[in-house]
């Protein structure tokens, strides 16, 4: 009898293969009210990794966190027509508190543009308040009505920032930076995710915002996935909620306002982009287990051996777990650290001891061999760099090879069953948009011919790239 | 005309001072919705770095971190008699979601132990799958009808673990762990509050538990604060959620669960408990900023100079802000960072340049010396740790003045006026806790007559201290 697999091939069917995948990988559960998830401790490693990435990288850009109430008088939502209309059907409401019911309805917030408007009315005064760049990491609740975990879940934990600016064009310059050297610096050079950075179009735009900028990347399938935006809004909730500042002239001026997020939905993404059939295969920078060491058989110190090979390894900045559950089949054991995509595994018994090597078997791609216990730990540290580097490669050859280069309409459709079409945007009218939209294909985003972020929405001469999307 | 003092006295009007620097040091604001908060960025960066420390004793301890959802369904609750009887008055109830009304209402989480009860009953098969020690970061809701930023707020942040043992006596040697390794820990070596630790009277107790643990520290007018608790939920929450695994010798057991939580509310205890008239006293170990440098007047080199006495300090693993502000009056300036708290303030201007020394003043005592450039890393750091060290000092030399050994209920209550009562548990009858609590005094914890935690409820000899508390 034929082993079965583990997990569904993906070319089978993709989405079960997804499912099989956080399943047995232990990422997520669903939760018992519809659409809510569990992240689960090896699913959260990996989130808590990206947090501090993302993080890290979000406070160089100045920004300072803060905690924002999760419930939102139902009255502040309305005060942004585009935003209200945008988020009204998705909204949980809180409608009795403390035994009785509310006076005013609560929203739990789908996000916090309204309440941090709110307040940034009352904490900025004058010119030297600016620019106030605030990010909170927040759960947010969006009613789902086809959840699924991590890419669409009713409620899921992001970041969100928000900002204030004198003038658009410093409000420009900031959604751009945390754009840039925020998000797509974190995809590409830590999930190695080649993700494309493009301008929404109208359509596609965030509830209230003047432009929304994204990042898309390609899953393994070939369609496409929003890993996170950066909005301009304008003076839209500044008028709102009435944000001025007295300028150098002693002036009253509106200020201008950015938002930005990435979310839990970014461990789909990397799920999706990198996995294979054998289940994750984790970038050694995002890998909360970069090495796994799996001792074959114990005896002959083994055990001892591989507790100071662990060691030096550690001492070299390397997230290390050692598996010597011996009494667990070897081959069941391995299997389980491919479905985790723990990016090398050690393997270490008694023979390779007397030998003084080990065997290292990298999971991004085939490829054992046999290295010297003595140089082990600089090996190990090499490969990790060159897993890094070969996998953000793989990714963007996968990309390639997916996207097409079309000149109408009918092409794009064709081109987009597996893959992205990039199509010049002069070639797509109204007509041709609607054509794509019943198909279920949508423009991801638009770039100047360069792949720099398109500036307008209707420049025939950006690039559009169209595709199929989760 | 005399200088209004920036914030109310405490000796005038301790609740009042205490909304003062809440307001004043830019720690906190009232959110919108009756009882919830904003946490503005200088009170979430000691937020962050209270998570920070401990997130790192909890993963020592061995637990890891995951994600359960903000909503629970109501049926939930109601499982387990004694935890519904406690939290039914202070739930909060979504009641429509996307556009609908819900058939079965949703409970935005008071606490996690049923959701988490749940899946740990899926998770759980056998004895090697325990302990199962689990731990989420979250935000919860608690109806609030007086509400009081950090210390009572419909929504507050906090850490909650969930584990499950095979036996009670694992179950209840965890729940100890925490208490001291985790908790205590990190308010005597961090925050620099010599807390008791000892064991909750049946009527304080965690609805559901059948004992519960505190951390109670002594504020600046002599009340208590109960600043993290652990409980031992026994198997109430096992039978109700069906949370069984099978033992060594193939039998089906009940497992023994435990629960314990620290929030936000150590923001207020670490406000009250330090604080004095000229705001928050930051122990250096928790304080985001542990140095400002004051440029006093610019010229002569001065930036230049201070650019590298910071990057000095920042070498040397301190967290350093310079404040070179010469346009803001420098009276103005220091108060504003007296009022922060920041430890140590280093002065210096073309004068102090031109001497080769600056003016270091410590903030939680007078004192201000001139200490020579040249060895001013190295004297700041020292300084930094007796700083620490003074507080902790301090702050036990309070709650020890402040404490009064007593052996009746009305000398207790005279002693509770501005302090703690220390009496002999026996001393205490029905009667007097009933006095006791007409009062406004409670039973703060049981301790052996050595200190460590009271191990039954009805130990004549141990030791309850009696208090008015927050």
């Amino acid at each position: 009898m034929a082993k079965a697999p583990v997990l569904c091939p993906q070319t089978e069917d993709f989405p079960r293969w997804y499912q099989d995948v956080v399943a047995k990988a232990e990422l997520a559960d669903n939760g018992p009210a519809r659409g809510t998830q569990i992240i689960r401790p090896y699913g959260f490693a990996i989130w808590e990794r990206m947090v501090a990435e993302v993080d890290a990288r979000i406070k160089v850009a100045g920004a300072e966190n803060a905690s924002f109430p999760l419930f939102i008088p139902q009255s502040y939502l309305t005060r942004e027509a585009d935003h209200v209309e945008g988020f009204s059907p998705e909204l949980a409401i809180v409608t009795h508190g403390g035994g009785k019911e509310l006076e005013e309805p609560l929203v739990v917030r789908p996000t916090s543009e309204t309440v941090i408007g709110e307040y940034m009315a009352r904490w900025i005064n004058s010119w030297r308040d600016l620019p106030m760049l605030l990010n909170q990491w927040a759960n947010v609740v969006r009613w789902e009505l086809r959840p699924r975990l991590f890419l669409r879940s009713t409620e899921f934990l992001w970041q969100e920032g928000h900002t204030a600016h004198v003038d658009e064009a410093d409000a420009a310059a900031y959604a751009r930076r945390i754009l840039h050297d925020v998000y797509e610096d974190f995809m590409v050079e830590v999930l190695a995710m080649p993700v494309l950075v493009g301008r929404k179009t109208p359509d596609e735009r965030f509830p209230g915002a003047m432009n929304t900028m994204t990042c898309e990347a390609m899953m393994g399938d070939g369609k496409a996935l929003q890993m996170g935006t950066s909005h301009e809004l304008g003076q839209n909730f500044a008028r709102a909620f009435d944000i001025v500042y007295q300028d150098r002239e002693a002036a009253q001026q509106l200020v201008w306002t950015t938002s930005w997020g990435v979310s839990t939905r970014m461990m789909g993404g990397l799920i999706m982009g990198h996995g294979d059939d054998a289940g994750l295969r984790l970038p050694p920078r995002i890998a909360p287990t970069q090495v796994v060491i799996l001792v074959v058989r114990d005896g002959d110190g083994v055990a001892e051996r591989v507790r100071l090979v662990a060691e030096a390894l550690r001492t070299a900045g390397i997230r290390v777990t050692v598996d010597d559950r011996v009494d667990v089949g070897f081959g069941r054991r391995a299997t389980a650290w491919e479905l985790k995509g723990v990016p090398v595994r050690i393997e270490l018994g008694p023979r390779d001891l007397a030998d003084e090597h080990a065997t290292v078997v990298r999971r991004d791609v085939e490829g054992k061999r046999t290295v010297g216990l003595s140089g082990l730990t600089d090996e190990v540290g090499e490969l990790l760099g060159h897993i890094q580097a070969d996998m953000l490669e793989a990714a963007r050859t996968h990309r390639e090879r997916g996207t097409v280069d079309v000149t109408s309409v009918p092409e794009a459709l064709e081109a987009a069953e597996g893959g992205f079409a990039r199509i010049s945007w002069g070639a797509v009218d109204a007509d041709g948009l609607a054509t794509l939209k019943a198909a279920g294909v949508t423009v991801r985003c638009l770039q100047a011919p360069d792949g720099d972020v398109a500036t307008t929405d209707d420049d025939p001469d950006s690039i559009a790239t169209l595709a199929r999307a989760y």
